[in-house]
């Protein structure tokens, strides 16, 4: 089958042979995302050599359980062992034997087809398109949020960042009711924004020591700094971005304003996929293009320009 | 009236006018305490000018309200405006024009008086006796961790330092039924502790991604970096102390954990007094030295002594 393959910080075209693991369900993909994460991964982020990509919808086509074959399928990203101590304790998203589609000891979505265990399936209603359901895994990403910190609708909640993630971020966060501003650098990403009639902020214009819940989405240091001078004593802090490398802090602030600080990372895809089945939020709004999986080179450059929202691959 | 004087690093002895503040309660000292907080005060931490103690007991000797006249009293060492943002909100200890007992622009209880508004005073009852009561600052401090975090009777709990307020926080911690450990690293740091039955664990035998809360005490990077790698994905850290200066960490692993970061510092003084009154804590067991006012230079230069416990000071 056709796939992008990653080695040593290279990406290319390859043919490699169509995959199978006892167990799994062979899934043709349908539609795939490049993500932040892909980006980072060429760039030498995390070790990978393998397929990359993790956000997909498509279509069952081989499955132990045969109830599954010819399904509209999305899937969580990480395979577990369902044994250690994080699985036997309700937190399999932290599994010590996980691997992870596209990212860690698995290959992933950029490709005619992936395997995963039925265990991290999810059926897609038919009233969500193909072009919304690819956004599932970066959607339950970001109420993930949600899921760690309690969101009152009468919080003033600040958003760093206003790019693929930080737009669902937005979409999910202005349900609540709160008072939520965003911090967006491009006039598209402004756009999108006031398409839903959530209201942007400009860096100046953020009262400090103001905030009761503040999301850092950049992952960039000024966005930390910003983040911290923003939170109001006892807010919190939702960190959902990898930082790369180190950052040097001065602690004792946090300390002194009893800051909480949260890592947020990956989401439940049930409650994306009943927000989309609804229309409560909308993701095909990010789409900038859409490439054929043989055009996978230029659709990872293109993704990686500054601003640029959702590059689609269609295998 | 005798006091002590900070003033530009260098502590002495001094003759000061019996203090005087309108609205404010005159508190002869009965007992003081000297705190980590204090020591860094003279060594430079923060800038302050002035006498400088901020754990006492006192009997009152003027007030605005005479039916407090006589009384035994402790007090809240944040002096607040009642108007600001935080006071309003149910902050109060994080008032943005709070005055704190010497520690920031206000005179501290080094010395045979000091004052504070009657807002901050807290009977003390006649069961609980001026060496215990001399902690009340502290212990209420200890029991911020739980107004802040949920400690569940079914969790690891990982106390790293068994000092002076270390020791108080082991004593609550204890209460809630939790499975405790506590790094300690003096003999009598651990005899303390064993005294209470609470169990010592060394680093060594610190197991990786396994405690469901740490507490971090000793105000050093390398206490942080054990909690760090003690803590299980979705594990909380509370932070127990300032920390000099900057730190460098990275801080993907805490984004890739989802783990939670609370910064505690000031808290409730009725639990506080009510546990004492219950016998249920004893800070007495901390009492290591009591000097006269007369030779406070002596108790600070004993109390900054590595592994020292409580050094009291008698006006």
């Amino acid at each position: 089958m056709k796939s992008l393959w990653l080695e040593s910080q290279s990406l290319s075209l390859r043919d490699v042979p169509r995959p199978s693991k006892p167990g799994e369900a062979l899934i043709r993909v349908r539609l795939a995302g490049i993500c932040g994460t892909d980006l980072e991964l060429v760039r030498g982020y995390y070790p990978f050599t393998g397929i990359p990509g993790h956000e997909f919808v498509g279509e069952v086509i081989e499955s132990p359980d045969p109830s599954w074959i010819g399904q509209r399928v999305v899937g969580e990203i990480n395979a577990v062992c369902g044994e250690c101590e994080q699985c036997k304790n309700g937190r399999p998203t932290h599994c010590e034997k996980r691997t992870v589609l596209g990212i860690v000891n698995r290959d992933g979505v950029h490709a005619e087809y992936t395997t995963l265990p039925l265990a991290n399936l999810h059926l897609v209603p038919d009233s969500v398109p193909d072009e919304a359901a690819v956004f599932t895994e970066p959607l339950a990403a970001a109420l993930e949020i949600q899921q760690q910190v309690h969101i009152q609708p009468t919080d003033r909640v600040l958003l760093i960042g206003a790019g693929r993630l930080g737009q669902l971020i937005a979409q999910t966060l202005a349900l609540t009711g709160c008072d939520l501003r965003v911090v967006a650098r491009h006039p598209l990403q402004k756009q999108l924004l006031a398409g839903r009639r959530i209201k942007p902020i400009s860096e100046g214009e953020v009262q400090p020591r103001r905030w009761d819940v503040v999301v850092e989405a950049t992952g960039s240091p000024s966005g930390f700094d910003l983040a911290r001078r923003a939170l109001r004593p006892r807010g919190t802090l939702a960190l959902k971005s990898t930082y790369r490398g180190e950052m040097t802090i001065a602690w004792s602030p946090f300390v002194v304003d009893e800051i909480t600080i949260v890592g947020s990372r990956c989401g439940p895809f049930e409650p994306a996929l009943s927000l989309m089945e609804r229309k409560e939020v909308d993701p095909t709004v990010l789409i900038a293009k859409r490439f054929p999986l043989a055009a996978g080179l230029e659709a990872y450059e293109t993704a990686s320009q500054p601003g640029m929202l959702k590059v689609l691959l269609e295998p």
